[in-house]
């Protein structure tokens, strides 16, 4: 591999040269800033062979950098030999980011180039200023890789498909009538929206263009009389098409919204997110129009579910329940019997997920880690990393599926065998976590940093805690990462995570313990955002929990829990055993029965 | 009195005509934002009539109103009457706030009128931003009721003493020093601070011209080569004279500030708050001097009690301590069998404090509230007022002294005889509260945000809470209110008191329960931040009692607090008794030892 990268560095090299561009920013993303890209945008993995999914690369004359974070530092070193790449290791003492990097080395006079369709406009406009200090002049309107990359795949383009009502529980024209009052309010004559699932949340329509994202690539602008989609026409069935077009929505070619926005008019006001949309495209817009940047206007409505969706995700979860618990029990009664590894048990997982009615497939690629391999956050099993799984420790499982009804995410830390006082532990602290954040009741106006102590609590009791978010928004038959909820006790500004907490919002509920080297637990359940009473002190908030599969008994101790907390526990496994258990075979529904017993 | 009150109107309006004002703004702000102001400052009162500790006054031709929130409307109708001046009662539906009223009662060529000593810069601006948009003009530069106001007492003229290292532990010149470093990172040639308690802390000196305050009515303008402080000299005894100017402060006449900074020259950096500093001293800034508008950098080292001060507060908690215990113990053992009412126990515990070395009077006018008082946050008994203290229900005993060893706040709701279930309900879920947030320990980065559901959680639970802020900063030896550190969960940027907790910060934790007309329940600890271990994730955090007083066990219901919660109780009442007894009666040691008993 590593002297096919360096032709392609030399080629790209060449091509630099002739543009006079000095130094080419490869940063991972798609043209919509989605959490994981397609193949034909895979530029990076091309000019690398890096295989991650975080990583910028920089070439130049002289070099060619990939700054990637811990996660992959080992993976990266293997896949960087003999490619030239040097690997920065982001977070290293003296190790500068890609940012400082560009700052320090290039000149008065030189060049910086990117593919303008791959970095967001506030970060595009942040580096540019930085750069024009020195003098540094900026080169976005052109692929280089693309034009080097002579058998890059093509651009996905699956089938597109409506989404019933009776699933997403609003019309398309519904939504599209409340986004354009939106734009009243906000005083814009139009509203250019490139997230692709907001796309589909606000057109009724899924895709599969994006790895476990249900979502359709396009770029979306409305404007006072008009919805124009730019999107691959082969990918709509004609019955899609004129459902759209019965609700005013045209097609148009993909690219063509770049020609598009040159067509404001000055005066104008466009309302778009500078975090989300991308650089060229901004830039495409004449000078005298108004920029009105502002928190995409699907946000919080694809956010707040509405009655019908919350409904479906009950059942979805539900059925999720039934394929996890099956597994579960499958796990504990096979171990040690039947071979087993990450890999296989994973697909295993698949199958029983499969056989639930309306399965559109896995909601990301799925978190099934052994041993030592759970304490890596964002493992996930290889061929070359694949291990069996025995008769001992934990098996952390973290996997979700994408239902007609809806998104599920949830993380099972499961007792394969014997374990230590000291896993048992922290296993039942993270778990009262788990259990009095869903418990909370709080009132209107609360975000997650006033309820994640709740979380976190039973850990920094013990000086001990978790190195990642408590949890985040979950979409509806869409990205499994989604805001602006979700749980933390620091603001990430970008993030935007710390909204307040609106009835019919579902988020992630995941605190977890890592041991390095040895084992990792975490145990997530999806809960629902509802309101409580209302008192003379106003409308108080509660959650309640949509995913119904057991916590593992077998590493809880009772006596390290409060009565409340035990108490919390027993009924919350009661509700999973009566709905879980009917769609169970009589021999796991007994197991299922001991496995939510009351402690 | 309102005849009185109608002569004055007279008299400001006649003038006002002279001086081509059309509506005069008369707030109850001294010239530092203080909380209390003392009767120099009182024009607001002077010209309405109106007691109470807040509210503003508008006088025109032909009105006249005055402007106070809910705790102050009976009062503020009673004390107007007859006086032509209007109640504005804010926060009810349909009546307008002060700016809202200028704004629609001001006319295009009008002027409004204020003192620019009483209103601060940001504030002012503010105001003058809406009033612009409509072509009305300000004019601030004259007091017009200091003019009309003949018999207007003097300026406090408190001696001024120095405060010993012993007590603050560290020195004037080491502090300013510090300051001067601050400056210097922020690039200012000067910085101009206005608020009393941080001139007190800088210089350690301590005063009276505040009521309970004990701060010195003064300016400071520190540069890179002076420190000048503009004062009344009289207030300074010559050693105290002389040990500042050994430390470089030179004392200027009070009012000479405003002719002081005119002086700055053009391109000369001042910091300064906007939000604390009055506009008249900012207007006078030449318009070529770069404002830098930031926190005092008194503010944090004020707020972060070094290890002196709060050793010293530990003492001075122990001194309170004893006096709030045999106070607790006189009251229940006399309720019912001598005379006592309001005022006649805040007198004896007014009596009980002066007996302590060091105490020099009360840290804020105690509330000491009997029955449905309590349920009134901000009463305070009058003559008027005061009722007999009789042997049943809640006595709610907010009270504070200031002590050369630092500033105490305490609250304690005593039973004085037979209370409801009900009542002993709340009593034990406010205490809950309080026991959890003293407990709390966190990651260093937390602000009060991230902590305060621990103190309202029991209340939330039953859909109850209570309508303030859950804690506030304490001053040492100073003021009782001071930011920026505090308990509540929501930001309210204006109080800033949502700063991450830093060692040494001291703060009150003070939740409470309340029900019109019935009773009031609060339960005040102050508790000072400390470091906990430092793990692999980082510095941990707690916080430490400071206030040494038991907690009525003769409403707590111990079946109703967690395992753990009686445990906190318990070691706290363990503490107390340890560091109490020692100093009581042999009687009061015997009773305090049942009062601290572990349930």
């Amino acid at each position: 591999m590593g002297n096919v990268i360096q032709e392609r560095l030399a080629a790209l090299r060449s091509l630099m040269a002739e543009k006079k561009v000095d130094a080419y920013l490869i940063p991972t993303d798609d043209f919509h800033a989605s959490e994981y890209v397609g193949d034909y945008f895979k530029c990076r993995k091309y000019m690398t062979g890096f295989t991650g999914s975080a990583g910028t690369a920089v070439v130049m004359q002289d070099m060619a950098g990939l700054w990637t974070d811990g996660r992959y530092f080992i993976q990266a070193e293997q896949q960087l030999t003999g490619s030239t790449v040097t690997l920065f290791k982001m977070g290293e003492p003296d190790v500068p980011t890609v940012h400082e990097f560009l700052e320090k080395n290039l000149k008065e006079g030189q060049c910086l180039g990117f593919d303008g369709r791959t970095v967001g406009a506030k970060e595009a406009e942040e580096l540019a200023g930085k750069l024009a200090k020195n003098g540094v002049s900026i080169f976005c309107e052109e692929d280089l890789v693309g034009a080097i990359w002579s058998d890059r795949p093509a651009l996905s383009c699956e089938p597109v498909q409506e989404l019933d009502v009776k699933w997403c529980g609003k019309s398309r024209a519904d939504k599209c009538c409340e986004i354009r009052k939106a734009m009243e309010e906000k005083g814009a004559d139009a509203f250019v929206l490139t997230s692709l699932d907001d796309i589909a949340w606000l057109l009724n329509i899924r895709g599969g263009d994006v790895h476990c994202n249900p979502v359709v690539l396009s770029y979306l602008v409305m404007t006072k009389q008009e919805i124009l989609l730019f999107a691959n026409a082969k990918a709509f069935p004609a019955e899609v098409l004129e459902a759209l077009a019965k609700d005013g929505v045209t097609l148009h070619p993909y690219d063509d919204i770049y020609n598009y926005v040159t067509k404001f008019a000055e005066g104008q006001k466009v309302l778009l997110c500078r975090a989300k949309v991308n650089s060229r495209l901004v830039n495409s817009i004449p000078e005298g129009v108004k920029i009105l940047d502002e928190e995409n206007l699907t946000l919080l409505p694809k956010a707040i579910k509405n009655p019908t969706e919350v409904e479906n995700e009950r059942i979805a979860h539900i059925k999720d329940g039934v394929a996890v618990t099956k597994f579960i029990c499958w796990l504990k009664k096979n171990v040690g019997k039947v071979p087993m590894t990450e890999i296989s048990v994973a697909e295993h997982l698949y199958e029983l997920r499969a056989q639930q009615e309306n399965f559109m497939g896995n909601s990301f690629d799925p978190i099934i880690s052994y041993g030592p391999h759970a304490a890596m956050n964002h493992y996930s099993a290889t061929p070359e990393t694949d291990v069996p799984i025995e008769a001992e420790g934990f098996l952390l499982a973290d996997t979700g599926g994408q239902y007609l009804e809806g998104t599920t995410d949830i993380t099972r830390t499961i007792v394969m065998g014997p374990t230590s006082e000291e896993q048992k532990k922290f296993f039942t602290a993270v778990l009262r976590g788990t259990l009095n954040l869903a418990a909370a009741k709080f009132r209107y106006g609360c975000r997650g940093l006033n309820l994640d102590y709740l979380a976190r609590g039973p850990l920094w009791e013990m000086g001990e805690d978790f190195n990642h978010g408590t949890g985040h928004g979950v979409g509806y038959f869409l990205n499994v990462h989604e805001g602006p909820n979700g749980f933390r006790w620091k603001v990430v500004p970008e993030r935007n995570d710390s909204a307040v907490f609106e009835e019919g919002m579902i988020t992630s509920d995941e605190p977890g313990y890592y041991v390095e080297g040895a084992y990792g637990i975490r145990h997530e359940n999806m809960i629902v955002c509802k309101k409580a009473e209302k008192t003379a002190f106003g409308q108080f908030m509660c959650f309640e929990h949509l995913t119904m599969v057991p916590f593992d008994l077998d590493a809880v101790v009772p006596e390290q829990m409060s009565e409340k907390e035990r108490e919390l526990l027993n009924q919350y496994h009661a509700q999973v055993y009566e709905k879980i258990s009917p769609y169970l075979e009589p021999e796991e529904a007994e197991w299922l029965k001991e496995a939510t017993r009351a402690i």
